[in-house]
């Protein structure tokens, strides 16, 4: 098999989900870094490859590409222990990947775009306080989940916590206070000792 | 096995496609229909099924429960005929899933949801220019990905097609003028062609 190539941009929570899985399942890849606040998803390259204009990308053979993080976590994770094979369960790591694409990530990381990525924190105010309503909104049902739940789905690690933790770990770069939150708070320290564990940071 | 339970809002997009689903593969279910715009999913008792507060949740055994649209698809649909057995095409039914919850309804459906639900189109006058610009982007690109295929993924209809075709089709009524798009306005048709079709309005 060829070595797998991931179009990525390295501060991007949706591109740490890919990274984190590939490093845990022992995965070799090739991460090829786009800089989006220069316009490099836009260009007509990518574009054949994305043609919405986003990282993530995962090339899973020459020529053929995947997009949207989740996806891609399913694709790499099935067979594996990072997706439960029964079906019930399955289907509830899937229930939180789409909550954590519609009600999570646009509150969680767009306000940390703007704040810490592009410091465009002023022209952004209201957006950024209206956004951490339903933020703050997505945390507390987080918290209540794990108050009760070591991880997200049948009391193990699996693709469900990899795609929440992304965006919540770093919230506080989107002026979210975390401290509110004891079970994120211990759900977080609990996938930071997982094996095989790295960084959103480390390249 | 008892019938399942499908808590839904007749008009929403969301519950449509489980409806649509549902309705095509024979499996006989209750609808029980809240309205949303009477807070009718935020009862503490609708909270107990989905935290989230969000319609369609379907009750596939008594007591459990599952939330998000296209979660509930890939649940239903697996092992049938509208989710592909091929790893490949499933990871690209899986992406379209995400970048309709991302890319698409958001601003496909809200701007429907003002306009011809609530009725409080000059309230969100400003917010729905700025949805329809981005849900422009969303159709041109399906539609130029659909001048090259009938369906979504594999030649063939699938839980994609359904996913999409859920606000698509009533974009008009969140303000979208469909003519520029002929590849979509034919794909519309194939679909209402497919055995089982129902309407979005059929209860």
């Amino acid at each position: 098999m060829e070595t797998l190539r991931l179009f990525d941009f390295l501060p991007s929570g949706n591109g740490y989900k890919i990274r984190l899985l590939l490093t845990q399942l022992g995965i070799p890849f090739e991460r090829i870094n786009l800089d989006i606040t220069k316009g490099e998803t836009r260009s007509p390259d990518f574009l054949s490859k994305n043609p919405n204009g986003k990282i993530p990308v995962l090339e899973v053979q020459p020529g053929q590409y995947l997009a949207e993080s989740n996806a891609i976590l399913i694709y790499l994770s099935e067979g594996t222990e990072y997706l439960p094979y029964d079906r019930w369960q399955r289907a509830q790591v899937l229930q939180w990947l789409f909550f954590e694409q519609f009600s999570h990530e646009p509150y969680i990381a767009s306000p940390r775009f703007w704040i810490s990525i592009l410091k465009t924190h002023e022209e952004h105010q209201a957006e950024i306080e209206k956004r951490q309503q339903q933020g703050y909104a997505a945390l507390r049902l987080m918290e209540n989940h794990l108050q009760t739940n070591n991880f997200f789905v049948g009391g193990r690690y699996s693709i469900a916590d990899i795609s929440l933790f992304a965006y919540t770990h770093v919230a506080p770069e989107g002026g979210y206070d975390l401290t509110p939150f004891p079970a994120i708070g211990a759900w977080i320290d609990r996938i930071k000792s997982q094996p095989g564990y790295i960084d959103i940071t480390e390249d």
